[in-house]
C-alpha cells in the first residue's frame, strides 16, 4: 500500500464529518449517516481503501433515485432464541448489517451463539467492519454477504457467483483482534485493472476469458471474462456456502437476481442478502483465559523462524490495525483515486471537499 | 478416481462388519465401533479412500498402546443453551465427533442453532461426515478440526498450522446435499507423495522448500519442506479461523503441542480439537421453501454454459455422491493401497481379510 504525501492526509474526524454531511444531504438521518461514516472511514484508516469512503459517491447516487432508501428502519422479521432473519428495507448495507451483528451478538450473549440472516440490503462495505464489532464485545465475529456474478467455477465459461465476500475476527488480549476479510475469488478486480493500466500480464489463476478457460489478458475483465475462484474447486465451495447462508437461508435475491449495487438501474433496491455469527467466548471459556491462548498463538507465530527474504511474519489484520494507529496520529494517506471521488462526490452535493 | 477391476470391489456391509469386529477385538464397545465404522465406510463409498477405512490400522495401533482409549464415553464439560465443550476422553475421534455433531442438532432446534467445541478428542476422519448428519436432519452443518503444523503462512519459513481441514454440508430437496469438504492447504500431502513417486514437478503453489520459498520439488516433502495454504494468505487465514474455534476456543492443544495421531509415540493421547456448528433451516424459513430455492440454485449452476472441454459444472460433493450410489449397487472399488493396509491389519488382528 503506498503511502501518499503528507499534503493528501485527512484527520478521520473530518473525514467523518464530511460523509455524515454528505448523506445527511440527500436526507438519509444522522444517526443513519454516522453508522455508515463510521464503517466507511475505519475501513480508510486501515488502508482498505477500495472499501471505503470511496464508496459514498455510489452510495449517494443510488440514495437520490431510490435504489436506497432514506428511510425506515431494518426490522426482524423472524426471531428465535438463537437466530433471527433482518429485512433490510433497501437502506444502506451498513446500517442493516451494524443492527444485524449487533443482534447477533445480543443473542449471543449467555447462551452462547447467535445467527442472524439479512436480505433486502445492499453493500455492506468491508465485510470486517462487523467483525470488528463483535471482537470488540468479546465475540468471535463471522460476517459474509453475496453479490453479483463475477466468478466463474471449475467449468463454467461465465460468472455463476459473487465474489462473496468473508470476514472473521478473534478477540485478542495484549495483541490486536486477529481479523481476516477476503473475497472468494483470487483477486479483487481493481487488481486486474491496475495490472491492465500498467501494461502488465496477470497470472493464468486470475481469470478466464471468453472460452471458459485460463486467460493472462487483464483486458478482458470485465465484459469478455470472468474472476477465476481462489484455490480453484475450494474457493467456489466456500462461496457457495456464504450463498447458502446470506442468500438462501435470508430470502433474498440469489447470485443472478441480485442487483448491482453500481452500475444497472440505481432506482432499483438491490436485495442483497448476508450472514452474521457471534459466539461469546466467554460463555464457553473465561475471557481472560481465551485472550491468554491466543496472545501465546499469535507471540508463537512472529516468532516462528522466517522465509528467506521475510522479515516478519503477519498475523490476519495485523497490517491494517498498524495502518490504523498511523491514521488516526498523522491523518488517513488517501490515495488519488478516492480523493478524486470525494472531490466529485462534494461537487454533486454542494458541500466544500474536505481534501 | 480410476475405478479398479470388479474383483477388488466389497460390499458396504462386508467391510462395515470387518471394520466392527476389528476394533471389538482391541476392545472398543460394539456401539463405539459400529460409529467408527460407518463414518470411514460411507467416506470410502464417496470414493475419499485417503480418509475411509484405510485410515483403521493406524487407529488400532493407537487403541493398543493407549493413545486412542477403548473405554468411557465423550462428556459434556460446559453447556449453554446454544453452545457447549465436549471432552473428547481420547476416544476414537469419530465416537466424539457424531456426539458432538448430534448435540449441536439437538440445541439448534427450535432455538436456531448450535455451536459444540471439542478437546481432547484424536483424527476425525473426513470432516463431511459429521456435516452429512446434519443435513440429513435438515440442519446446515459445519465442522473443523485443527492437526499437527505441516502447513506454512505467509513469510514462514517451516510449517506454522496444520491442514486444518473444514466441511460443510446444505440440505437440499430432489437434490444430493451441497457438501464441500476440504483441507486449507493447496493440496494434500498425499498427492505431492504420488507426484514424486512418478517422477513429475509439482507447481510451485504446492509447497515450500527449505528457504521458505515456493518449490517444485516434492521430494522436500515432508522432511526439509512444508505444504502451502490455499490462496496464500487467505487459506492462512481461514486456518486460523479454524485453529481458533477448534482449539483456542475449547482448551485443547494448539499447532505445535497437537500430538501427530499417525507417528511419534502412539501411547500418548494427541489432543486434536474440533468445532461443530448446526443451523436449523426450518426454524428460519420453512424447510420445503429451502429445499426448493437450494435445487434452483443447483439447476441454474447445471445449466450454465459450459468452458470448452468441460462437460459438467459440478456442485460440491456431487461426484462423491455418484459414487456413492455406484459403491451402494456394485461394491466399493478400493484401490491397492487401502486393500494392502485392510489386509495388513486383518492379519495383525488375526482376523480373516474381507478383501
Amino acid at each position: 500500500m503506498a503511502v501518499e504525501s503528507c499534503n493528501s492526509k485527512i484527520s478521520a474526524d473530518d473525514l467523518q464529518t464530511f460523509c455524515v454531511a454528505v448523506m445527511e444531504n440527500v436526507g438519509v438521518s444522522t444517526s443513519h449517516a454516522t453508522t455508515t461514516a463510521e464503517a466507511l472511514v475505519m475501513t480508510d484508516t486501515w488502508g482498505v481503501f477500495t472499501h471505503g469512503t470511496k464508496l459514498l459517491h455510489g452510495y449517494q447516487k443510488r440514495l437520490r433515485v431510490g435504489g436506497l432508501l432514506t428511510e425506515g428502519e431494518p426490522t426482524i422479521v423472524k426471531q428465535n432464541p438463537a437466530s433471527a432473519i433482518v429485512d433490510g428495507g433497501s437502506l444502506l448495507g451498513q446500517v442493516t448489517s451494524k443492527f444485524a451483528m449487533q443482534l447477533a451478538i445480543d443473542l449471543a450473549k449467555n447462551i452462547g451463539i447467535g445467527f442472524v440472516g439479512v436480505r433486502n440490503s445492499c453493500h455492506f462495505g468491508a465485510a470486517g467492519y462487523y467483525t470488528w464489532l463483535a471482537a470488540s464485545q468479546g465475540m468471535i465475529g463471522v460476517s459474509m454477504a453475496n453479490d453479483v456474478p463475477i466468478v466463474a467455477g471449475p467449468g463454467s465459461r461465465k460468472a455463476i457467483l459473487g465474489t462473496n465476500p468473508i470476514s472473521y475476527a478473534v478477540p485478542a488480549g495484549k495483541h490486536d483482534p486477529i481479523m481476516l476479510d477476503m473475497a472468494t475469488s483470487t483477486v479483487a478486480a481493481g487488481k486486474i485493472f491496475a495490472a491492465v493500466q500498467s501494461g502488465r500480464p496477470i497470472p493464468d489463476n486470475w481469470i478466464i476469458g471468453p472460452d471458459g478457460l485460463p486467460s493472462t489478458d487483464g483486458s478482458l475483465i470485465p465484459d469478455q471474462g470472468a474472476l477465476q475462484p481462489m484455490a480453484g474447486h475450494k474457493g467456489y465451495g466456500i462461496a457457495l456456502l456464504i450463498e447458502s447462508l446470506a442468500a438462501l437461508l435470508t430470502g433474498s435475491a440469489v447470485t443472478w437476481d441480485v442487483g448491482s449495487w453500481l452500475f444497472g438501474d440505481l432506482s432499483q433496491a438491490t436485495d442483497h442478502g448476508h450472514a452474521f455469527l457471534a459466539i461469546d467466548v466467554n460463555s464457553l471459556i473465561p475471557l481472560e483465559e481465551f485472550h491468554s491462548r491466543v496472545d501465546a498463538l499469535i507471540d508463537q507465530i512472529h516468532k516462528a523462524p522466517k522465509a528467506e527474504g521475510s522479515e516478519r511474519i503477519y498475523m490476519p489484520g495485523e497490517m491494517e490495525w498498524e495502518r490504523r494507529r498511523h491514521a488516526l496520529a498523522e491523518g488517513i494517506p488517501l490515495p488519488e483515486d478516492v480523493i478524486a471521488k470525494l472531490r466529485e462526490l462534494a461537487e454533486e452535493v454542494e458541500l466544500e471537499s474536505p481534501v
